[in-house]
């Protein structure tokens, strides 16, 4: 089992921690408001620990679960303290209207991250695909992007614990079209595919 | 039934082509060279015709069957052959390594085709997650991205004619995020998974 800390304990950090604490895993919240994270602590319950904010966390994987425009500034307050971390980035930059990203250049929130990550620090893309009512409900595939081998094989078998499938699509600069994929979800979430109850992912073809 | 011109004579055309005479589709074939556009109409037999490159399909969904460098001046070389037409992009433009896409700017072939389309043509991005050997076994999902809405559902109702689901993610901006979605499954084949016999698709959650 991983030793885990979401960075923020907003509605997608208790949806990822109740699984988590299902798993097996430890599981700290840390957010800006103290009482926050006391009270998600509280409720998710299996030994969850509220950490203090910008301290080093207790989880070896770091997921930040904040809005995509709070996550750089994040990871940079926090500097130091998340060296030698995975740190996962969940984020979905939509622009305004929703058919495209918030950055017109080919980057994504995850590379923009990996910039000012500290030292020995992993950086990854993963869950962005995953919206919040899918997860609670269904087994969906989780597309993972990053390029250090041994921690996203850690970062799997996180995954793997909370009874969801993780699939590699590459090195972090596909975190670029795994944004996309957020954007084409909701895309068809609002052309009434699946009634909105539905999670991109793989169809492996019978031989 | 839908009448269905494809536009080049290779692989794709021979894959989607076989679908759509077992589909009940009228189905032409056009290619720069005539006898390769000959050969694959008596090969899918089923009444398939080959027209004469360059002249005006006989189809009302023009599949551009092409290489993604040869799809844009192809259809400025048809021009006004294609006026009225649904021209339907299926090309991926990989980028030489195959994690990302030949163009860096926020576009897509399907959005280069609408620029210099003839006038009341509508164009379409489909089948570009739908690589080849799957489209010959399984039944995937194909996104459709499309300005046009009634246009688009003729375009879906011939998916379904080829015992495939078409998905509408939105508009032809959308395209873009589809192309990225064909470097994700080229990402994910790489990694071995599904055996690469698989398709990115919508996994509907049951309530």
């Amino acid at each position: 089992m991983s030793s885990i800390t979401f960075i923020g304990a907003g509605n997608m950090a208790r949806t990822i921690g109740t699984r988590a604490v299902a798993g097996g895993n430890t599981v700290e919240i840390m957010a800006r408001d103290q009482s926050k994270a006391d009270d998600l602590a509280a409720a998710l319950g299996g030994g969850t620990t509220a950490g203090r904010w910008g301290a080093v966390p207790t989880g070896d994987i770091v997921i930040a679960a904040l809005l995509y425009d709070g996550v750089v500034s994040t990871v940079a307050e926090y500097g130091d303290a998340l060296a030698g971390k995975i740190i996962v980035d969940i984020s979905n930059p939509f622009n305004v209207t929703f058919d495209g990203l918030a950055h017109e250049e080919p980057t994504s929130i995850a590379q923009e991250v990996a910039k000012i990550a500290p030292a020995g620090a992993s950086v990854f893309k993963a869950f962005n695909t995953n919206f919040r009512g899918v997860l609670e409900q269904g087994r969906p595939d989780v597309f993972i992007a990053g390029d250090d081998t041994s921690a996203k094989a850690n970062l799997a078998a996180f995954v793997e614990s909370l009874g969801l499938r993780p699939l590699d699509v590459g090195g972090l600069k596909m975190s670029h079209w795994l944004e996309g994929m957020g954007v084409v979800t909701v895309g068809l979430a609002g052309n009434g595919i699946g009634h909105g109850n539905f999670a991109l992912g793989v169809d492996e073809i019978a031989a």
